[in-house]
């Protein structure tokens, strides 16, 4: 093959820029989807300040799926900003995670409804939405691990400290989540309160994006 | 530490390029969702001129919602225009701005559905709904606050001129959405048509994007 | 006031980049939210296949509102290509014109809903429906009069040409819906189909940007 | 016509830029839209378990509509990358594909539905989402065989190899649906898992984007 010809050629890696704006478009509407499940029925309207506040699991679960979803984006874009270009894997992984996080909706709307019945139905909404939320911060941590393991993927001046930093970002949470669904066999209630605890801790532990100044010393 | 090195390390920054790209995603989705809320019981088919004038509750709510988060767009692009980055109370009080933002929805379809029923619901929706308002509000203004007094925030020509401008045009609102939503107790449907007032100059009262051509002097 | 301060100040235009993205993004979620207020009703499932044919009325509506909203996006977008900046007028009747185009969802759904019962519910809905149609070719036609008669709001090279191009692409529309809602007077299917005649028509009639290329001379 | 002057006239293409960003708007919304088909009925929660377990063919259908339309925004992106300009026949093309593809919802809908009921019904909604499936490959197939025909639409760099690799990956598709579809006539239930392996299949089959690196020779 001559030098110098074929230049552009099908490549096995993408540009990152439009798959981080597809998914910033992902993200944001599902954030702003979560609040079409939150409804007073029709017999609240006799007494609506009741009607308004009997409706407090669906602000929970409001919350809580909003501030998971929003430390996801920070998370995400932490990891993009970060890639040079995206192969198979990190493609596959991302449709993956964008999968789980346009689901949340679901369990989200199951948490609301099932805290005015019975016991038993709260523990399977509370058991059923914490393992989505565990299922979206193991495809997070197993995103970054991949990217972490490839170095050829990251931008060449990503240091060892940012992809330490990224690791301690996207992996504890994982624990979290299993001790708090183990907590929701026994109290869902105090689980559905645990959920939107490690959503805030998430949103609180995101550090800003990488600097090009120069260093201060 | 060497002279040179760690050039790009984790900071306690962020750009402000995709939070404002994410917001305005949140904006647009939001304020598009406002018509979902809308629609004719199977009884107004019957006499469907009349089905769809009696839906005016909600036609008057959608405007007021779509007017409100159009101007708190107006008003966001004009702080962000003027950030140069954001820290981490900035990110904060962001999300929880777009997570009012994207709760409007919800008071929006109650205040719809309660003006057809009895004046307690009627009140008690006018006021929750007044409620939200008020919240976005508050928190629009207590980030262009927080950001009027980090100066090293903001673009470094950013004038004292602007400062002013910006703060006039994210506070007074507070004032005039807690006179309302008083006013709601007596007379919620007309606290409904100030809530529409109070819209429509917010988005009158926008001013232009900051320019850089030189003095007409 | 000293020569050369004071560069950056308050303006009374707008940059038109972020508002034009704003718009698109409220064109892109309308559009897509038309999928939603179709549904086969439950009695639909016993003969599925005629359950679906019975939803002709809704594909209908999906199908006008679809291309009416497309080609006014991109009639949008070939205002917005011109401008050079947006004043306040311009801002108004931009916000005003996204108010109705989101609106757009709640007729197409009482069309589909409609064409089910009785004529004058059938007549009621289509009328209503070309009202709304009308009301966003007229506010389009008025955005674009307007900044075709503030030559400074365009950039500096657009062309009688171009001028006159785009008041022939903004403006028949308004007589056809006219014609079309007194048709719905007397035959209210038959309009229904006149107003996606419009809309495909109205996609046609598109003409590419604006290029920069040099003449063919 | 003296030489140099109207060198911005109006043209009969398009520059993809903003074609491309309201495209990939629109299928990320009618990604995220998917989940909100998916509900556990009333009686579903007295035994929640049970209740989640039974909406598994909505699941299928969340998974296999989401998957489809991720790949076909990687192929979408994948023609539109080498597109210089679009002319009228791509723009409305275009816009047919969003108009099937905002439609997906609906079908997916209907699948998770009919489920539920007889065998007829599951047929009928089986064969009715695999034909807009089908419609939606052919489409796409044709998008790209009209622009591979036109090759002037194409950047001048496009290479033969990035032509035929682009027609294989739209083109085989059709035949995998035309064949599934048949299935369903007898068996709908091992169709619509037939669905979700093409979509599989057709995200693993997507190749990265072109890059302009210099061959490794």
């Amino acid at each position: 093959m001559p030098d110098g010809l074929e230049v552009h050629r099908m490549s096995d890696r993408w540009k990152t820029g439009r798959l981080e704006a597809f998914s910033d478009g992902v993200f944001a509407i599902a954030i702003t989807l979560l609040v079409l499940e939150i409804s007073v029925p029709e017999s609240g309207f006799e007494n609506l300040w009741k009607g308004i506040g009997d409706q407090w699991p669906s602000y929970l679960a409001y919350a809580t799926s909003f501030l998971t979803i929003g430390g996801m984006w920070l998370a995400h874009h932490g990891i993009f900003r970060r890639l040079a270009s995206a192969d198979s894997m990190v493609m596959r992984l991302n449709i993956l995670l964008l999968m789980l996080v346009s689901f949340l909706p679901f369990p989200t709307k199951l948490v609301g409804e099932a805290i005015h019945k019975t016991t038993s139905a709260e523990r399977a909404a509370v058991i059923f939405y914490g393992l989505v939320l565990l299922a979206i911060s193991v495809v997070t941590s197993a995103l970054w691990r991949y990217v972490a393991g490839h170095r050829d993927l990251l931008e060449p001046d990503v240091t060892d400290e940012e992809v330490r930093a990224l690791t301690i970002m996207t992996t504890p949470s994982i624990g979290f989540y299993v001790v708090v669904v183990a907590l929701a066999l026994i109290a869902p209630q105090v689980a559905a309160f645990g959920y939107l605890l490690i959503a805030v801790v998430g949103v609180f532990r995101q550090r800003g994006d990488r600097t090009a100044s120069p260093p201060r010393a």
